[in-house]
């Protein structure tokens, strides 16, 4: 399992996801979900995964490699698209292809589903986050609900709608999402630390921070038990019910 | 969709459902999925169901007009259970018999399954909650997780893992589970108020409150704002990240 968000306020994008990977509770692995390509200033993607590690990688290749275009027939890659929308979109015929690749094996019940978010700005246009389907197809983040979600999302969906808005700064919704990720980990052990975050102001063709946080993160391990001593003040606050 | 919580306390015990059911977004009715049996002072059962109505209905008729017990033959129904226990094995094998029965429509991809909450005291034994698989097997709920959900349960279970305990008093869990339906009601529009809830103390068979909690119900209106404002000044109050 796996848990990505990606968040698109105005002043600019947010991705995070977590590294662990499984097959079954007994073999889990750390894996990157979250690669940047460019991020020289000029050109930013950044492309989180969730899903069978064989697709994701292997659709990931494919546009490393370079994925004719259907139409044009022309090669393209991570270093030439000419925004995010068309790596959006190349990268969907490259989770298309992987996917069909393997159609004898998932009519034997094999799950080879994955879903992408590509996000960033590609000379200078404003940053976009897109949501990319096993199918190919695709939606894009818009201020009315300023995240897309892929993997493990239910457990830290809630904070997320409750309290980020297109209006929250940066940082803040960098806590609001390591918040939702704090939800998740405790309900799901397949969604685990360490987390990589990568973020850009509007617009920029390079991430203003790109890290890993790990397990002995001082800022994530203040925050989780700050938010859990607040939750129980908030809770044990709340008038009792009559009935 | 549904959510139903059953919660078994020290106290004593809490069961909730909602009662929106669906087909499809544009199909959409209030049936009841919290049912008791008996109430009489010496035995309570409740009974929560989530998933295809056809099948919890059959079961549920099927305990009502009498099953044969497997070993001994004799026909049990919800008035002649020795035993909390003996009431969920007997929901269990209902399950099962109606869930078989549809066999050759599961085969055409619709999906029959269906869980059980069955919960409550015969006689006066100590107060006891089981999970009833579609399988017509059992998990029973014990101190180190005083609950267990069924239905849409992942957007709802981070604040019962954070704030209920074995000694949280019975009126403190029935704000819990409220604060963990407003999260999943506000997620997925296929769970909806009312909500029926049913709170017996320990050991007893009959219950103290069996309600039903609309729309217009003042304490759970003053509930869901505080809690929005509560959450909202607790994550404000968080520190910010330096990254």
């Amino acid at each position: 399992m796996t848990y990505c968000i990606g968040m698109l306020v105005r002043e600019g994008l947010v991705m995070m996801a977590d590294t662990r990977t499984n097959a079954g509770v007994d073999n889990i692995s750390t894996y990157r979900k979250l690669r940047l390509y460019g991020n020289d200033g000029k050109r930013l993607i950044a492309v989180a995964s969730a899903g069978s590690l064989s697709t994701t990688q292997g659709a990931i290749q494919r546009v490393t490699k370079g994925l004719a275009h259907p139409e044009t027939g022309k090669y393209e890659n991570w270093g030439t698209f000419q925004s995010i929308y068309d790596a959006a979109i190349a990268a969907g015929r490259a989770l298309r292809q992987v996917r069909d690749s393997m159609q004898d094996l998932a009519q034997a019940g094999v799950n080879f589903d994955a879903t992408l978010l590509v996000g960033g700005s590609i000379n200078g246009e404003p940053s976009r986050l897109f949501l990319v389907y096993s199918a190919g197809n695709t939606i894009e983040c818009a201020a009315d609900t300023p995240y897309l979600q892929i993997g493990e999302l239910k457990y830290g969906k809630p904070i997320l709608d409750r309290a980020l808005h297109y209006d929250t700064p940066l940082n803040a919704a960098v806590k609001l999402g390591l918040l939702s990720f704090d939800s998740t980990m405790r309900a799901n052990l397949a969604v685990g630390l360490p987390i990589d975050l990568m973020v850009a102001e509007a617009g920029a063709g390079q991430a203003r921070t790109n890290i890993r946080i790990e397990e002995s993160d001082d800022y994530y391990l203040e925050l989780s038990q700050l938010w859990q001593q607040k939750l129980a003040k908030a809770t044990d606050e709340l008038p009792l019910p009559s009935y």
